[in-house]
């Protein structure tokens, strides 16, 4: 079931931690997303919660008594070393830590605060290094936006870019789960073999065509067990919550190695998430229709169709991606934002992909990730890699500062933001998702 | 560097398990394959060593003070519920144990018995319920048999059946770890959706075309990290040891979803291995060289290249699959051999496969699996899945007690089965994967 606005959205509420209510923090009260962190280089990962510029240490809340009275499962999945166990709970079990988070940090009306044991439950976030929220089992990556794979399409087969699957499958592929990195993480750039002129030998170095692609993922909540399935009326049961994604790509190595199995050294070298994982239960406010499917297109089969996801299925998730050039940073120029898109633009829900994933009983499991694929829109400037955003380099973006791009240089950063606000609801953000493209190295 | 053969493979070698000293056992002293297995349901997994119809229980080892001398990574590695400890090993360490095993279990000359200890460290093999050896970070499916590329390739593009890359690139994809499972489990049929009749609505329901594929999968060892690559010089030393396994396939689910991304529920739901990992170190006896390239193919590029892999990268491992139906165990007519294949066969040498997976600086880490793709030989009779050697269902194949088989029904169980052999040396064998395939589920 979709969860529902309740208490914890109310825009009113203020929390006592006065930079979570600024207008312009991504973590106010109202959001209190979950990551990972080390705090000085001491011990193992603990679990927090974003709050302005804050983190709330959930096993010092636990050791301190503010989580009294929750299921015993809570307390003992807030004290782990990764956010696996609360992915594991049920919704009305995990919803539990949301209430409690929410009253212990609003600055009135809560039955119970965490604000006289500030000094040991809070940490500044500056001070907080960050790591991936879960341990992740498997990576699934879709291909979501009828958008992105049409301009793909487009440049592979004019004639008919979208090919006859597409509206019937959400068509996704197992991506690779080692080299997932947070956020902040240094991307190396790959080498990789790539196609030779006709008749000719391959070359093999350095990607002369790196790209991002702007994603959202979903962390997986308990999922199935082998051989059963997921019904779609159920999947939003199993989606934990969201964070942002960069899925790093080798054009040129996609290019030459892709058939018939799909892309493999491409993509495996790094991809990238935001630390902060967004609940399902925050997003609520943002829920939206599903897309609209444009008249003559297909009715999904009846395993993907549901009433609830066909009118809230859709979050409307604003996203930008942004690029930082050594050079721009030499010159101390801002990031440059190159496109700007929404979630909802998916030709499939989260939901529909979740059921569509155990459909034939592959089994889903707490902290399995799933990203949506290049969230791409109908416009140019929603575009969300430079593949479609420069059109394979024909036509290059001016940065700030008189460089172009056609593709990323070394040393570009790529920053990916992302937040939901609606009239009446408070704007709740995602962070930042970061990585700065490194040199080749030497040993490869 | 590719393991040489050493006192531990010397064909005059007894163990006092009397068992293992059965010409037909797979598991004589001379082999020494590594297991996870639980002992009457009693407590965690934990990890042992084949040995005739027995098992070594290697954490009891190490209780009775047998391991006593080895580096103390090796003992503690034993006492794991998995190999990844063991398998997380440099080579010259992990090579200790293989030593102390041999020493420990062969009726003379051994500087050091288990014997006086058997009734605490032995258990019967027929006692112990196999898990899978390893916690699989990652599973990753090449596809490096020539042979079975061309006749996959023949079905769809008759005219040109091999894609232009496949001899310059070791083509691969991701697979679905958390559906792995060990022998034994049943697998149930899947359900998805197959392709419509031209403007056609899709049909979603269980698969009609559901194939196996034989397999041999490579356990890695210690791996590298993130940004780092493996030279194929060094690839050897992060393959831990070798399964069998059966890449279960749904070829109509396959066919409608494959493009562009390659399978993904076509092979998700579920994927089978042999308990027993027969190390790197035990297989040096039958090493051959890599696959003879037909004049006129290219040579490997540089960094798929190496003199020693081309003298010895290869390995005489003979392989079998067979097919019991329901209806021939109720008739207690033996299993049928369908092919006879041998992964000597293969295009691509494993450490070719490692050197290219970690060509673009993706880590793999101890435990990742990586599938040799279905070996298929050049014969009819050694093709290695049922899409092959029915061609497609065209070509029937007729069991014994009068049922044919174009692809599998419910009830088929699939026997995998493989060993070496060699002049001078002993016979040494990988056990079984099997599997029964169970009829779609009504939750499907």
């Amino acid at each position: 079931m979709i969860p529902k606005v309740d208490g914890t959205h109310d825009v009113s509420l203020r929390s006592w931690v006065e930079s979570a209510n600024d207008p312009a923090t991504d973590f106010p009260v109202q959001n209190l997303p979950l990551g990972a962190f080390r705090y000085r280089d001491e011990g193992p990962p603990r679990i927090g919660c974003a709050i302005g510029d804050q983190v709330l240490d959930l096993a010092a809340c636990a050791e301190r008594g503010l989580l009294r009275g929750l299921p015993s499962d809570v307390g003992d999945a807030c004290r782990g070393t990764a956010l696996n166990g609360l992915m594991s709970l049920e919704p009305r079990v995990r919803g539990t830590l949301r209430h409690r988070l929410s009253h212990l940090l609003r600055s009135e009306g809560g039955f119970v605060t965490a604000q006289a044991e500030a000094p040991n439950v809070l940490v500044p976030r500056a001070d907080a290094e960050m790591r991936l929220p879960a341990a992740v089992g498997d990576y699934t990556d879709f291909y979501a936006s009828v958008f992105h794979a049409t301009n793909v399409g487009r440049m592979l087969r004019p004639d008919h870019p979208l090919l006859p699957n597409y509206k019937w499958v959400p068509i996704g592929y197992h991506g690779r789960a080692s080299s997932l990195v947070v956020s902040g993480t240094p991307v190396v750039r790959p080498c990789g073999q790539t196609e030779p002129p006709e008749g000719g030998t391959p070359a093999f170095g350095p990607s002369r065509s790196l790209d991002y692609e702007l994603e959202v993922g979903a962390f997986l909540g308990p999922g199935n067990a082998l051989g059963r399935t997921i019904p779609v009326a159920e999947a939003e049961d199993h989606i934990f919550g969201l964070c942002l994604l960069n899925d790093w790509s080798a054009r040129d190595v996609q290019r030459w190695e892709y058939q018939p199995l799909g892309p493999f050294l491409a993509k495996s070298f790094a991809t990238s998430v935001s630390p902060w994982v967004v609940t399902i239960e925050a997003l609520a406010p943002y829920r939206v229709p599903a897309f609209a499917r444009p008249e003559g297109d297909p009715r999904p089969l009846p395993y993907l169709a549901h009433e609830e996801n066909e009118a809230h299925g859709g979050i409307d998730l604003r996203l930008e991606v942004l690029l930082s050039s050594r050079a721009m940073r030499e010159q101390a120029l801002a990031p440059f934002s190159l496109s700007r898109s929404n979630l909802r633009a998916l030709y499939w829900t989260l939901a529909q992909m979740v059921a569509h994933h155990a459909s034939n009983g592959c089994n889903l499991r707490p902290g399995d990730l799933v990203a949506s694929g290049t969230v791409s829109g109908e416009a140019k400037e929603a575009r969300g890699c430079l593949l479609e955003r420069t059109w394979r380099g024909a036509e290059p973006l001016a940065l700030p500062g008189g460089e172009t791009r056609r593709f990323l240089e070394d040393g570009d950063e790529v920053i990916l933001r992302g937040h939901c606000e609606r009239e009446g609801f408070a704007r709740i953000g995602f962070g930042e998702c970061r990585g700065v493209v490194r040199a080749a190295s030497e040993s490869a």
